[in-house]
């Protein structure tokens, strides 16, 4: 693969952000390109790191045939992960995923984890090990798009991956997919440390999409975030930038160390608190031993801009507003955050009609790390009680 | 590649024909998947082979946003051979085509050929040779995508290429094209002779784009084409089948060798019009010291559904009458087709408002094979004499 060689790249304590870069050739060899503007990533290369990266597919109630191209897309050595919370009854939509995943199995021997996301085996080994910031007053594993990935990163370290990639079950374009998961190869083929994190961003939809989730007389979602989020890291750093593109990533990738140690939000400020904690947390050089190897090393993140279009099911117009809401708040709720930049945010939002006068955004609802989490104990727990724990395994 | 194998194959004198064979994963391994129902096509096979493959790429005022995506997701090894027949004033597009193909050349290194399908030196090439099949009254060069393909095989033909494959200018998805060009080297690395073909289908178009191209009350033009191909298939061997899913494949990919000894016709009837020769010419054994080797070879056509959606520029519905009108012509002017089929064809057609009463589809015009063509001193008068001839190589 060739990639624009990233020129500049924004310092914020131990967190280096490169700026977008965009894929120049999908397929290639190693071969000199006798280039300083272009980065060659062999495919060979790629291909060699896919096995230890695992991709978590959150699901819930998909087409059926979007899930089909999805699975048949990634990459053979790549483990998949399914976590799905799919109806199960009327009609039950999981035993179809879990027929689907059988036939597919079957067809091409892929390493395939499936679980449904409210098996109560896993919400018992949850239980058991005091990790209560998944569950509900119930005890049973919140719905969420956040529950299944923090789900999906511990069965990923439960099979011995290195790395986790997101990828999502609605995808119309299979091509698009197999592109995502070696653009998560090439950023951590680029990545030197421990707790590297790839983020992709891209174009303008095509004619044939719609514009992407637009606020009317704002913009897209993803560019208000990124605003606001280029804003929050001007207020640690003092200086204006633009370098963040990816503040609303769905199709993100991380290694197992940086997602160990990463709180995780719910609802769709998912993407933009993983930034948010980032820059609160490693923004500014502190003497904290529990992160002192963190320090050491530092944070790598990368932007990539796929070659291919997203093209994924509409969610509609009426989840524009949430999104820009849950996203702003994260921000707004931020400790980076000055009293200009809330008020900023607070005049936008009203300006808008999505926030009433003396309403603020709502606060993340925030899971603790996983790490707090014996994840072997975890595991045995989960496959002695799971009841929708499937393995396929040649 | 993980592909179906193919349980059923038809014979039809000198010609095998596979039933369609659909894509079930899009990067493997070496490794057995230890199942007859499932061929597995080693993407190191798939790479090894992709050298060999010129791709060429027809273009006539296609955006270039799309053309630039096309050209990044041609695997890197594949030659890539573009005939634009673009305008070249008010505004100049081969000009802006030029400057983005050189730009992507400088970036990538990919080895490219260009050249304006008007160019008055490769029309000087063909009169001084005698081959004035592609010429109008004024010696120039035609339009026609038919045309830019011939003429994209003689190039191909000058590299020194063993197959050459066709990809359309105007794809929406980058992903898609990767894909067919390794479909092809897939479906050359199952075929065993030295005249083979690989014709692409795809499944229903999602959501997001259209129906394809559809005739209220009748149905796709592909539809349409396949099940009178079919029938003339019924009408050489005297069984009916429907073996045919790709009459009006305009993806799809031959050996040199092939296209050598292929006349081509031109607008849309090209792609039909290969079966229907190819039909015609060795679906009964003919004692031709011409075809010898091919009669004792033989001939295969690989059709291979592919895992990605075609999303194309619409063309407009306007062209769908043509479309039919020139396949079925195709048909209805074959050495096979009983007066039976004749009379089908003519009964259809009218009832659907394409003929009136007394009129026949018009007959395709062919273009003689190339192999009557010397193509070193052809591209020798070519290198001397094209002004819009570009040889980008490292």
């Amino acid at each position: 693969m060739l990639l624009e060689a990233p020129v500049y790249k924004e310092l914020f304590g131990a967190i280096e952000i490169y700026e977008v870069q965009k894929v120049i050739k999908l397929d290639t060899q190693t071969r000199d390109v006798g280039s300083f503007t272009v980065k060659n990533i062999p495919r060979e290369d790629i291909y060699n790191i896919l096995e230890d990266i695992a991709i978590v597919v959150p699901m819930k109630n998909e087409k059926l045939q979007l899930v089909d191209g999805v699975l048949k897309a990634i990459p053979h050595q790549c483990p998949i992960i399914l976590v799905s919370n799919s109806k199960r009854e009327g009609p039950n939509l999981f035993k179809q995923e879990v027929d689907l995943v059988k036939h597919f199995y079957n067809l091409t021997h892929s390493k395939v984890l499936m679980v449904h996301q409210k098996d109560a085996g896993i919400a018992k080994a949850f239980q058991e090990l005091g990790y209560t910031d998944i569950l509900d007053e119930k005890g049973t594993i919140r719905s969420g798009k956040g529950e299944g990935m923090l789900i999906g990163i511990l069965l990923a370290k439960s099979l011995g991956a290195k790395y986790v990639g997101f990828v999502d079950a609605d995808n119309y374009i299979p091509g698009s997919v197999n592109e995502y998961v070696k653009d998560y190869a090439a950023g951590f083929l680029m990545n030197e440390t421990d707790y590297g994190m790839v983020r992709l961003s891209w174009r303008h939809k095509p004619k044939v999409g719609k514009r992407g989730l637009y606020f009317r007389k704002w913009g897209r979602v993803s560019e208000i975030t990124n605003r606001y989020m280029n804003a929050l890291i001007g207020e640690g750093t003092n200086f204006e930038t633009s370098i963040i593109v990816t503040g609303n990533a769905g199709e993100h990738a991380m290694t197992i160390k940086l997602a160990e140690m990463m709180p995780f939000s719910t609802g769709y400020s998912i993407e933009p608190f993983e930034l948010a904690f980032l820059f609160e947390r490693f923004g500014v050089w502190e003497n904290i031993e529990e992160y002192k190897e963190v320090y050491n090393q530092g944070i790598e993140i990368f932007q990539i801009e796929t070659l291919n279009p997203h093209l994924h099911e509409e969610k509609g117009k009426e989840h524009v507003a949430d999104m820009i809401l849950s996203s702003l708040g994260v921000i707004y709720h931020s400790k980076l955050a000055s009293n200009r930049l809330k008020e900023q945010i607070l005049e936008d939002l009203k300006l808008h009609g999505i926030l009433k006068e003396g309403e603020e955004p709502p606060k993340p609802r925030i899971m603790r790390p996983i790490e707090v989490i014996d994840a072997d104990k975890w595991m045995k727990i989960v496959e002695d009680n799971a009841e929708t724990l499937f393995k396929f395994e040649v």
